[in-house]
């Protein structure tokens, strides 16, 4: 998993929706970055972490903040295919840029999910503005905190980001959802972790 | 579409979940019955109807009232495959019997959406102890009212049910979800409307 | 304290707003009458009892369902006065008729409160139509089950009221707030309790 | 009213509650400040205003952000009195430092109000590390806009306020109160103004 304040890794894709082009974090220097991470039949991503980030989306100028869905896929497979997320995103009216989390192919877990460590979902991921992950943050965190980051973020010009970072300790968990979030169960593992 | 007061007609049904036997209507006699027909896609199904279900499931007495679940799936049917919604009961707990509605061959609309005359998702039918089609709702109805139907219906012994019914309209609508609900276009009519 | 099923004693009220004239329990046979014990500092009645109060009004017609607010202080009582309970329900906009419970001279508890062995606030009752009690509840109730009760209710015609009863025994308790209800402490007691 | 980024006139207090000792907005230089004034009787304070201040009270480091309540009645003085907010404060568990708005002689607009040009209740206010008005806001404003502007505020060194200001105008409006906010009206004015 990538430190806190280090650079974050490019995103893994397999397809994107909501975008006619393909976006990476490169591209996205200069902005603060938002990556909710979800899957479409994840309670707590449904009624909480997807609302947050169309909220997000609509609340700050493009220019200032990119919001990005990232659909990390870890369990029911079969049910959750991109046939599905598109019919999900059209009826939830969900607008922003989604990616599709590439699958891994030797286990459960897809790459993005793997290269930032995520425990499951929703993971709520911020960059700043050189694309350095200041917050990793597992499950529900409230709009007060959440626009506090990134309002600092955005009007940070500083190079030193030693503030207000969180960092989620990948602790070993029972996996399944609760109302605000679905974890990896240590069984999930990819075959390569 | 059957008349409010006139028994209902049976559920056509392809596939049942959180049951191990199949339920009849008819076995059902002596019973309130609620049944909720959704699509795991519904935004306002998701938020309202099926948390209003299952807590109609949990309030009232099984010797009383019986819920049923039916998954009436008249678009992005690649979406909302039973293998789909298995998953989706699973991590939404829902824990009463749902019915996947038989799907058409020549159209849309499943048949047991088609018998009821249902608009769209959420519907709302609630039957009496005869058996009779009492409510026949579509879109979002307070527990106020529907409390109040149950709580009739069940201190009801009399033969005479003329009151309280409700029957919408089926008005030509032009499809799609809102956020309460999601409605049947025109052209999805089944062939063989 | 009256038994569940007993006839209930006349409100004993100092003031009433919202109507031009007294209101008598006895005026209200042949409907259901619903009572909501409130305080207007009670901050579980202003976010839950006094919008479903508000509710029952809206949702049921006049001739089957009478809704009254008894404004039954216990504490704070130089705080919530007659004069500022008014400028409450003005700004609340609560429209059904209030009856200011006639204080005690001699201690904490008003009369009304009293005679119906409240333990504090909310407390919904519920009459039948012949004026006997049938719910006497502190705190918190859904509106699933009050509305199953009403709906019971209006639809009853036969005599015999043994069903669906619920009392709640008056526990000794802690008093205070939380966010649901206020309670009673038993310091509070009146004088002649 | 004073412009957006001028230094804020200090409050007019007559009594404060919960603090033992006095505040002047000259003690806080170097912290954020929040100021939200309020009414008791105000349906969109209690529901929306002061959960978002209390929230902001326990979200924030106290040495990054002070939280005021300025307690501004405008109408219903006899029921709003300093004995009826102590209970009310008690009862809604408000912890955070509340001054009460000293009351004009002449009119209805108590004195912080009159100097802050604000329109009604409630009203957001925020200021920066240096004493300025950032933000004066009539009615609702969402968590993620409140906390950007905090969050910007707290991380900011530089001296050159010129970004994210919001300054409502002083529009004439009818009055009373709505869902989210009470405001005053042209015939509440005070004789000074």
């Amino acid at each position: 998993m990538p430190n806190i304040n280090s650079v974050a890794p490019e995103l893994q894709v397999s397809q994107w929706l909501n975008t006619l082009r393909s976006i990476t974090l490169a591209d996205l220097r200069g902005r603060v970055v938002v990556l909710h991470a979800f899957q479409m039949l994840c309670p707590g991503c449904v009624s909480h972490g997807l609302p947050q980030a169309a909220a997000i989306h609509e609340t700050f100028p493009a220019a200032d903040v990119a919001v990005i869905g990232i659909h990390s896929v870890f369990e029911h497979h079969s049910a959750m295919t991109p046939v599905a997320l598109e019919a999900f995103l059209y009826e939830y009216r969900i607008r922003f840029p989604v990616a599709v989390d590439r699958p891994s192919i030797s286990g459960n877990i897809p790459h993005t999910m793997e290269l930032f460590g995520m425990r499951g979902t929703p993971t709520l991921i911020i960059l700043d503005q050189q694309g350095r992950i200041r917050l990793n943050h597992f499950g529900r965190m409230d709009d007060l905190r959440v626009g506090a980051m990134i309002g600092q973020l955005v009007s940070e010009v500083a190079i030193d980001p030693n503030s207000n970072q969180e960092q989620e300790q990948a602790a070993a968990g029972s996996g399944g959802c609760d109302d605000d979030k679905c974890a990896i169960s240590d069984n999930m593992g990819s075959a390569n972790a």
